[in-house]
């Protein structure tokens, strides 16, 4: 935790569970990302945390902005973003959404099926459209389904079509996986756009822009290789595959926008023991999978948690406070704690500015949602 | 859906997705658990669905309530009960909220620590305190974790603490898992229970109370036991385990209680396939595990899901709307749909009265939580 989060939870002492985010750190990041891509327009995944201090930030940094809903949509607006920097990035939209969308002013959007390209089509006559193709995802510690994207040969059809349909096809968009460590990734991915491109040009459509995604990870209990390498690794990757006719590039980056700006203040509820002889403390903190750290389903993000406690730390299973029995945090995983750690002492879980405080259950056992305080 | 549900809908239109509960249905419920268990008490696992008209409802019938928070036990309070009907059940409680408990008059409380047992003691001297053994949950669809309760052994041991440290010991309670359709599981932790009541009774505690929990199902793809089933099963477990010395007893039905009551309409958003030749269609629900259908986590519970459309059915994987990869609802379950099911038609998910609202994200993708409207 850096010192001006440690200080405003010194002199404010706020109420257990909530999340404390630094806006510096954002703006750190949005300038590593733009220096690491300088060719990339770079468009924030706004449902990673759509605070309106993270929005207005990033309005006035330069930022475009990638979202899920005509509320997100209308939190950039009311952000001060102007339409023109808002991308509709939804796969899935309801007809009337998109038809709202347009009347705002968004021109970009999103799809990975003949009908959503005739949706847009018909709400959105004159948009510019991309087509997500489906990746594998190898390597992101997230998992990545098959939700998203259609195969190569699809998506080729589809843009053909788009021209005639009243829209124009602008590009390909694909995702890397959430938490994607591996830089090979966006090689194999770009090696698949590229043909796309080519194949689309022989039969008459130039597409213009391609989406490299997400998949920008933050620091968890493991390093991560650094923003400079990712754009690094992009960076050879579209030469490699585009030679010297380098397409618009645009990145969605949430995760390693805000994860490592923001921790969670949590508190210890209960330590105890199942039994004379086990060999594991159980300890229950006042925030769980239904309180803000959805993510640890099936111990997927392990986010790396500390105490003040000096003591020898010991092997611990970690859970939430609800009277649901799914509400585990980390079970298989190796957590340890001090030995000395105490019920009322002060947990802080790290890099989690980002999917938390929405993914929170709106009153699940009474509890309330994570409160967010932006520095 | 029932007649009067089916109504509304038609009548009021109203904006998907929504849920619809029939307050009738709820009483209907009341009164066979009641018919099935006459000699138990019940205590509505509030956690379920803390809609204000439900618990005005159970008032007015005469149940107590189970609570969870401090949050809980204010909303019970203000729907009419009175605080000797509530339990404070939460084995993982804030010494704070166990002190705001006990000044709002609860005066029962569950434990499974001796950490826990102190904290009562402390804050709430002189009350009537429970405290949960382990047990297997073999047979639940919903995952029972060991997070809750304790060995056989330690509770003896805490049960024989509590008299000298300030506080009632007052009986023991289990949990067999949520949506149980194994009815011998009641008789395996009796069999328990009614060993620790001899062993505590040897050592000069009478115990007076056994909580059996909860575990009542309801219906989702396939039929369930009968409340009259399970009120037979767990008489003669009760009869075999403790003879003609029957303590008084507790039930706590959440799901039992709400889940048949409630269905969640909803709106096709997208059919796609992922290529030309895929064997699947995928169908994109306007509703998806971060608004209200978490239970599909690991597709533990498969909710029965109809259409009006009349054509034949074939598979389909069904997801949410979100831009998460995770929000998936259904893939290796066998889900049939229409082949002439549409974009925009209203999709019908039974029995989704319980754990649907509170679970549902404040807003994730900007998305609202979860409408209800109680009829």
């Amino acid at each position: 935790m850096n010192d001006k989060i440690a200080r405003f939870l010194d002199e404010r002492r706020p109420a257990t569970p909530c999340l404390v985010l630094d806006l510096d750190v954002v703006e750190e990041n949005y300038r590593a990302l733009a220096d690491a891509l300088p060719e990339s327009r770079i468009y924030y995944a706004v449902k990673a945390n759509p605070a309106p201090e993270i929005l207005r930030l990033l309005v006035s940094l330069g930022s475009s902005f990638d979202t899920a809903s005509v509320n997100e949509i209308e939190m950039c607006l009311a952000a001060g973003a102007t339409a023109d920097r808002v991308s509709y990035g939804n796969t899935i939209k309801k007809e009337a959404d998109i038809a709202r969308a347009h009347a705002l002013g968004v021109r970009l959007f999103a799809f990975d099926s003949v009908a959503e390209l005739e949706k847009i089509a018909r709400a959105a006559p004159g948009a510019r459209v991309f087509c997500r193709i489906l990746t594998s995802g190898e390597g992101a510690e997230w998992p990545l389904s098959r939700k998203f994207g259609c195969d190569p040969e699809m998506a080729r059809g589809l843009l053909l079509q788009a021209a005639a349909m009243g829209v124009e096809p602008y590009g390909v968009s694909f995702h890397v996986g959430s938490q994607q460590k591996d830089l090979s990734q966006w090689d194999g991915a770009l090696a698949q756009t590229a043909l796309l491109f080519k194949e689309l040009e022989a039969q008459g459509v130039t597409l213009r822009m391609v989406n490299l995604g997400g998949g920008f990870p933050t620091r968890y209990r493991s390093d991560v290789p650094s923003p400079a390498a990712y754009g690094h690794a992009i960076d050879e990757a579209l030469r490699r595959h585009f030679g010297n006719r380098i397409p618009e590039t645009i990145i969605e980056p949430g995760r390693g926008m805000v994860g490592n700006a923001g921790v969670i203040q949590s508190e210890v509820v209960l330590i105890s023991r199942k039994s004379a002889n086990d060999n594991r403390r159980w300890v229950y903190l006042d925030i769980g999978k239904f309180g803000g750290l959805a993510e640890t389903m099936d111990e997927a993000i392990q986010y790396s948690i500390t105490t003040e406690r000096a003591g020898r730390a010991e092997p611990v299973i970690l859970a939430g406070p609800t009277c649901d029995s799914a509400d585990v945090l980390y079970e298989r995983a190796d957590y340890r704690l001090p030995t000395d750690l105490k019920i009322g002492d002060r947990i802080t879980i790290h890099g989690a500015g980002a999917y938390t405080t929405t993914y929170a259950s709106v009153a699940f056992n009474g509890f309330e949602p994570l409160r967010q305080y932006c520095i």
